[in-house]
């Protein structure tokens, strides 16, 4: 594969100690991986958030649980990814996990190269590593079509200033701003201000996005609830919408978005359905013991 | 043990993109390990800072080495700690790192428990882990003399307000406050502004501290270059050096300090040397993968 090979993540009952685990991360969007096929071990909101603690477990944006569809009742994918946020909440999914989810699916030998389905709450999506993809650095995951608001732009208040966004759902809440430099859009310690709770009634991320060339922008993004992050799947789809109604770009489109923590591209269909294109890397596999993470 | 035993942590050739590693923390001070002692890996400042990255890497707040003190020219320990901030840069010594190393030590099969030398750049320290503490809650490490500046005291603004500071070296430099509610120092979003250039001339490690019992207090703490952390081992021997002061303490005395990553005691002797206890707590063991930390 790419210079190792993963072993067997064998898991062990769910009243051991031990815990096998990856690390990975796609753009720099990270997360503890555990395989739950076998033993269906299951994690409570303590224990996820155990394992995601920075300084006191393993720690990731997200933990990501493998685990057979039919556990969810999912008739049409073999598999499902169990996304919880780091606090151990559950989320509906996440694009930059899905590249990861893939590549686990893959490298554990549960699916082959080529496009598969994986099954998430958020619906089942279609991921196709290319086989001669090795590096896996490039794995492209259905994101739907974007679905834009009919209303007018949205104000947007930051420490610079005020900006106008333009309203996109992936189906998540996103605001994309376009600006000449992403200097701009000021220091992102704390939220962006939404002028419009109608629209955003339980709030947007926020994409700043300026231009690098026609089919190439980049992007700094600001996640509800979390703050400016190295990526987000769905925010680079959104941006990639936005900007492709800015320069009027002809059907199918693709455009690249640099991130902080890397490249990604998306790509649209003639029908108007949107792929996220980017990498997947394993950082370490390992074993959680169990002094820390279960207390 | 603790309900698990570490596997060997048998190293691969420099050249390999395997590495075994292992992943602990004291009071939520968090350390990526490397045995070198076999192989002598070293690790250049860059693969470090990849290590220590906490999205794209294992993520920790420095890396820790153990090698033979041999390697550093150390006569009189076994074994040396070489220890790397997240950076990538050399420090001295870390007072929480020192309590993993020891545990580390004894885990590997390099010392036993009781009491033993440890070589640091700062130099050989003496660490004793009790045969009957298996959980190794209660490592104690010999941290020196406190060196308390002759001058008066130091200004310290935070967003809070302007406080009086003690100036202490450990001997790296610190200034402690007491305030009557920890609240009371601000949000330490931004390094406490220090109003006395002469007495730390390259800035200092801030400690504010407040009362909850004759020997016992509560500590947040501001690192140089790094910002409010769950834990500083030097910050809690220099503030608990503050405190005896204050309320007259008869020597030999115990203080307990609580830090926002758990709680650790400064034993002061009757010769006035310090000694730090607490707990150090393996979180995981596992392999690091060639494709993120090699790159």
């Amino acid at each position: 594969m790419s210079g190792f090979r993963l072993t067997g993540m064998t898991s062990t009952p769910a009243n051991s100690a031990q815990l096998p685990f990856v690390k990975a991360h796609g753009t720099g969007n990270d997360f503890v991986v555990v395989d739950a096929v076998a033993d269906k071990l299951d994690l409570d909101a303590k224990q996820v958030a155990n394992l995601c603690n920075r300084h006191q477990g393993i720690g990731a944006d997200g933990l990501i649980r493998i685990v057979r569809s039919s556990e969810f009742e999912v008739a049409d994918a073999n598999y499902f990814m169990d996304y919880r946020n780091a606090d151990g909440s559950i989320a509906e999914t996440c694009g930059n996990g899905l590249r990861v989810f893939a590549r686990m699916l893959i490298e554990l030998g549960y699916e082959q190269m080529g496009t598969f389905s994986i099954g998430t709450r958020a619906g089942t999506v279609t991921a196709t590593v290319e086989p001669g993809d090795v590096q896996f650095a490039n794995i492209a995951i259905e994101m739907g079509h974007p679905r834009q608001s009919a209303s007018a732009l949205v104000g947007v208040t930051t420490d610079s200033g005020t900006f106008s966004g333009v309203p996109v759902f992936m189906p998540n809440p996103h605001c994309v701003v376009i600006v000449t430099d992403l200097d701009n859009a000021g220091s992102l310690r704390t939220a962006p201000a939404l002028d419009d709770l109608v629209v955003f009634p339980q709030g947007a991320n926020v994409e700043f996005i300026a231009r690098r060339a026609a089919h190439h922008i980049t992007m700094r993004t600001f996640e509800r609830g979390v703050g400016e992050t190295l990526s987000c799947g769905s925010g680079a789809c959104a941006a990639a919408t936005v900007w492709a109604t800015h320069e009027n770009l002809e059907l199918p489109w693709s455009v690249q978005v640099d991130v902080l923590g890397g490249t990604v591209f998306v790509d649209c269909s003639e029908a108007g359905s949107l792929t996220l294109r980017g990498p997947a890397q394993v950082v370490a596999q390992g074993t959680l013991l169990g002094d820390s993470w279960t207390t």
